[in-house]
């Protein structure tokens, strides 16, 4: 909805956040109903960039969070807004990109794009009333990140390849085990291929482990 | 507005937080648009009550943030949200009563209402773009609350006297400054009588130390 993006926009102004992304927006983009709700934030912002995917979006990125209200059975890390915001700081200290991930308001992520991410970033709210919207999410993790303090660029090493590189080794492997007959269950797969596509993206591979795993597959492929 | 007090209920509630006053609303209540923008959360909460002025809706209480956009030129203590919310669990341990002040969305509170106050409570935003609304701001405030840790009871010494109370003295010292001709000029009187409630209101006294004051006052009227 566009008014859910305006109000996202607004809020991380409120929080010198100036990079908005957009993943295949419902009422389209550029959206009049975002600039209403927005009170000026695009004017401050970088040109908001839209992508047919989340894939597409996160590409150049290093670390991505998905937002969720809460956690998934998901074998991720799962932190709230204040924690999110110091790993952020300190990824940012050593170069990285790092990449919040909000979903449509009423029904959020996906399993499939919370797949792709890193970790979880949940905001526990009273169990009893659990209504945070989309804009209000946004806020409070631009609000921690602002309150985070800056953390020193440390040397650069280790830097997790960029999510591009790794979702093309996953998605290589993938073709490789479909051939190899490894999906054995149709019900099965899409279960199987995020709990695989976890299972790597946790380790956070450089590009040279990007690179040796390329190796692997082809090794084995051989064989 | 009724979407913003519905907007605040919604925040409140998210956080755990189930009594809201309201003082003077301009569209009455109760009221639709609140109702419609809370998502349920009035259904949640502890009945809405309603007054006439801040000093009524106050007067059980023993302390006060007033939330405003930028500290004013008055000597209080001004304080994040974070720092407010630890300082509001400590009194709670304490059996303190503690109230959060917001002001229309528009127009803030007004320097007479924040001079009821102890304390200013005021959120850090970007200096380029400072545009939080009214719902915003109670949601980061209630977040930092749900967020500091309840403090265990410790002895309920010194409570501070409830406002009523520190109003009426001060209400009675003001009586009688007037009648001895203290406010000589008519268009400073009113900076003057917030000088001397900021002045009175921060010792935060104890019922014994109001009714000291009191004599204090018939002493020197005596004389």
């Amino acid at each position: 909805m566009g008014e859910n993006i305006g109000a996202a926009a607004r809020a991380m102004m409120n929080f010198g956040l100036a990079e908005l992304r957009l993943v295949n927006p419902r009422d389209g983009w550029p959206n009049q109903s975002a600039i209403d709700m927005a009170a000026g934030a695009f004017d401050e912002m970088a040109k908001v960039k839209v992508f047919k995917t989340l894939a597409e979006a996160t590409a150049d990125l290093n670390y991505l969070f998905a937002t969720t209200v809460r956690p998934r059975d998901m074998a991720k890390p799962v932190v709230n807004a204040q924690e999110a915001a110091k790993q952020t700081r300190k990824r940012i200290g050593k170069k990285q990109k790092v990449g919040y991930v909000f979903g449509p308001e009423r029904t959020g992520l996906e399993n499939d794009d919370v797949a792709l991410c890193h970790a979880i970033l949940t905001i526990p709210t009273n169990p009893n009333f659990s209504s945070l919207n989309l804009g209000q999410s946004v806020l409070l993790a631009a609000y921690e990140y602002s309150n985070a303090a800056a953390v020193r660029s440390s040397a650069a090493k280790n830097i997790p390849a960029q999510q591009k590189k790794i979702n093309e080794v996953i998605a290589r492997l993938e073709d490789e085990l479909e051939t190899g007959g490894f999906f054995k269950s149709k019900s099965l797969k899409p279960t199987m291929r995020r709990n695989i596509r976890a299972m790597l993206a946790r380790a956070e591979w450089s590009d040279q482990e990007v690179r040796t795993f390329h190796g692997i597959i082809s090794a084995l492929k051989k064989k």
